[in-house]
């Protein structure tokens, strides 16, 4: 830990998901909010939201702040992903950045009621434009990590509501992954998961019987993270 | 990626773990080298391997050339750990350090053909002193993802040769998660797991019948990490 001159700037950068329909086929997709760069390099480009880490905050801190200052949202899930530090990311190297990237997951209604300008708009994560940086990898890479995770952990809930039903979970599991799911071997797999807890109350389903109301074992974490979880 | 004066500094540590004897038990444990301070602040102390970021070299060089430097070890599997950035890591503001931090694995021999002196030694990782900065808390953290990881990848494949009997695979489970495993439940988890090949080849093994030498499918990377393996 030892000050020497040090020429790399060092920033955080945050990916967002938040689940909402696609503009041509309804269906519910991930999609990520991106901030037209106003300046070089790349001026023009879209990126991620982000900037540089403030002297007296933390990397979580810079991640959630940047984060208000540019959608304003204060997502409920929020956890660090990756530093990029290779030495091509900026064209010289004089704009040579270490970004700390983490990434978060909000819910429709407030990706919905998120600012969006001129220069700050939702896109669908899997139809990007070409990125500045290499913040289309990043992405690439958030989104493999989202889908692998989705598998494992009860991360789904940061999409949904306090309460929900099988069916609303397998649709969030089913969006995510890009695929059907078999409603018999989800349910299977989610009782077995041991992760969900049966409220006992129903929603009236319309022409359907009613549908049972779960919520996640909050005592499990959305995604343990051993020694440094919550911090 | 803003140009910004920034007064924190960026440095690059690593975790190097190696299974060698318990000095009491003879039992394998995990070990890790460490570096004592020779300045402030925590001058005297223990501490992780590592140093600040070179201008013209990656994350993942940095932690190589560190590694190199202080011990001569060139770890076969390198993998970012997490980047660890609180305000309170230093004693004091001017000092303070954003660390992305690597771990890696290495053989035995190789651990023995390191380079030890009265300012580089190797410890028990579950028994260190008080480690400089955070330093404690990226251990423990590091032994998490290991123990973690050891259950779902072929990652102990890096303290191993290139052949080993299952018993010889079983010992490094074992020894990483501290605990007895059943062997028949352990040659079902490891056919069911699809990693292993076998070679056709027998080691003769004293009094008992000779044990079957297999390999890792080297088709699978020690740990998947998507998008990002091999950058």
């Amino acid at each position: 830990m030892t000050a020497v001159a040090d020429p790399v700037s060092l920033a955080v950068s945050t990916v967002i998901f938040a689940l909402r329909p696609h503009p041509s086929t309804r269906l519910p997709v991930l999609w990520v909010p991106l901030v037209r760069r106003i300046r070089d390099p790349h001026q023009g480009k879209w990126a991620l939201p982000g900037g540089p880490l403030g002297a007296s905050e933390g990397l979580a801190a810079s991640a959630g702040r940047t984060l208000r200052e540019t959608t304003r949202l204060t997502p409920r899930y929020l956890e660090q992903l990756y530093a990029f530090g290779s030495l091509d990311r900026a064209p010289s190297a004089a704009d040579r950045t270490v970004s700390v990237v983490y990434w978060a997951l909000v819910r429709s209604e407030e990706a919905d009621a998120s600012l969006e300008s001129v220069n700050v708009r939702w896109f669908v994560a899997d139809e990007l434009p070409e990125l500045a940086f290499d913040h289309s990898l990043i992405v690439e890479y958030a989104l493999w990590r989202l889908r692998n995770k989705v598998e494992y952990s009860r991360i789904a809930a940061a999409f949904l509501g306090e309460t929900f039903t099988l069916a609303e979970l397998r649709a969030v599991h089913e969006a995510v992954l890009r695929r059907r799911l078999d409603p018999a071997n989800f349910r299977r797999q989610m009782e077995a998961s041991g992760r969900l807890v049966a409220t006992g109350e129903y929603r009236a389903g319309g022409r359907h019987r009613p549908a049972q109301l779960f919520r996640h074992d909050e005592s499990i974490h959305l995604a343990d993270n051993g020694p440094l979880t919550g911090l």
